[in-house]
């Protein structure tokens, strides 16, 4: 792989990520071979029918034999182990990265048990989500306009971050560099706690009362439909981050719980308000 | 005003709530006139223009001077004080509606200390926000396909819960009749509460991580930029019930952290299942 655009690819996992990725790429006709690896071959051959890969298979030595760069976009909590397993089949020297959720554990692990073969890891998170997961939701537009992170460690080299700046920019994304842990930490309280927050409500608001909710709560619990198996990985991954913007919300409220009992009609609009002034910004 | 639709009404305040409320009845051609109370004068001309009132004037008296029906569409701090005034100049028996979001401190007030004139009270409320609470916002289908509720108590007739249930009809909404305390204590849990939690997400992630914000930040921390004079009324209304759903989040909160601390996987998941399994009804 030179500094030229990757003209063969893997895509370990073709969920909505996954065949995201294929089909902006193959649509903005940026590569020519795009393999698709899963366990599904129903999946797969939906894929392929979607343009989201032009090669499927299940047998990873088949899939990665000759590409030059592999996204992986399985849950993250088999990442580590996947890259490490597939960097035996690929090419010396093939980049690896991926889009999961969290980054420190997949970051670290792969940092202290490297893939083999030369194979390098530089992690990616496409901060483009849905709340429908599956690959019939996939869209080649879903990074456009978005922002996607690159976390380099020590070791990574310039020239593998500017390939992969070069690889989301393509798709139509801003690309943002930090380390793992800023990531997670940032994350936490981004994505992963709003999303808890989410479920908190969806679970304590029994659905008997629904005919009494409106678009507020439609809104406020939205994400607590997501896929459970997915966002159980990204919490137990970055648990302690989550823990303690939870910690944070439940002092929050606690402040605000006394600031009812007390009627305290000034602190509750400095509180309105405070949030409101966030909130216009977004 | 007998069974019949009531062929002139009047409306103080012409926010969203008040306008759409004209505009949906003058589209369906079903009152003659609609007189636009308020202070503003600007905004009362718009509302004109918007058609969402025939007539319009800053004068308390000569707003209901013939009036069959008047629904007070202020925030909720003033409507009991409102109907008081208002009642004395309105024609003997005249029926008052609102649509506040919290019913029981104006019901039981209005029941402790009655309009004069004969006048009733049967409170409301079209359960069909906005986030933009502005005049400009208004929508003649605003309630179309919502809930309204009413909420009468001791003393209401069936004949005046009629009425309302055909004039919230007419606009397309499907009535559900509770008490008063009923309604405070469902909606402290389908909107005051989630509308909180919005704010405690929007107050504690600062602005500068945005970038890294997704959708789901943005959907759950929506209401936060909701108009902070409309819901620290709602908030300090209902009071007791809002606090009573925060005391519930905040002890979901910390049981949540501490399956977190103890990456409790199994305890996570049927967590994450239960809120799913809530929110995939709505």
């Amino acid at each position: 792989m030179n500094n030229d655009f990757p003209k063969n690819i893997a895509i370990l996992g073709v969920g909505l990520l996954g065949a995201s990725i294929g089909r902006g790429l193959l649509r903005r006709k940026c590569v020519e071979k795009v393999v698709g690896w899963g366990r599904n071959e129903e999946k797969l051959a939906l894929a392929k029918k979607l343009n989201a890969v032009t090669d499927f298979t299940d047998d990873l030595r088949a899939a990665v034999k000759d590409v030059e760069l592999v996204v992986v976009c399985t849950p993250v909590g088999m990442i580590a182990e996947l890259v490490r397993q597939t960097a035996e089949f690929a090419p010396a020297g093939t980049l690896f990265t991926d889009v999961g959720s969290t980054k420190t554990a997949v970051s670290r692990g792969l940092e202290e048990s490297p893939p083999g073969n030369r194979c390098r890891f530089l992690g990616g998170h496409p901060i483009s989500g849905k709340a429908d997961h599956s690959l019939e939701a996939s869209d080649g537009e879903l990074f456009a306009g978005k922002v996607a992170v690159l976390t380099p460690i020590f070791g990574t080299s310039a020239e593998d971050v500017g390939r992969l700046t070069r690889f989301w920019e393509t798709l139509g994304s801003r690309v943002f560099c930090m380390s793992p842990e800023e990531h997670d930490a940032a994350l936490a309280r981004t994505s992963h706690f709003p999303h808890v927050l989410a479920c908190v409500l969806a679970k304590v608001v029994p659905p008997e009362l629904y005919p009494l909710a409106g678009t507020g709560f439609g809104s406020v619990s939205r994400p607590a439909s997501g896929n459970v198996a997915v966002w159980k990985d990204i919490l137990l991954e970055n648990a302690d981050a989550v823990r303690e913007s939870l910690e944070t919300a439940a002092s929050e409220i606690n402040i605000l719980a006394d600031v009812l009992r007390r009627r305290d009609a000034e602190a509750l609009e400095k509180f309105l308000e405070a949030a409101k002034e966030n909130r216009d910004r977004f």
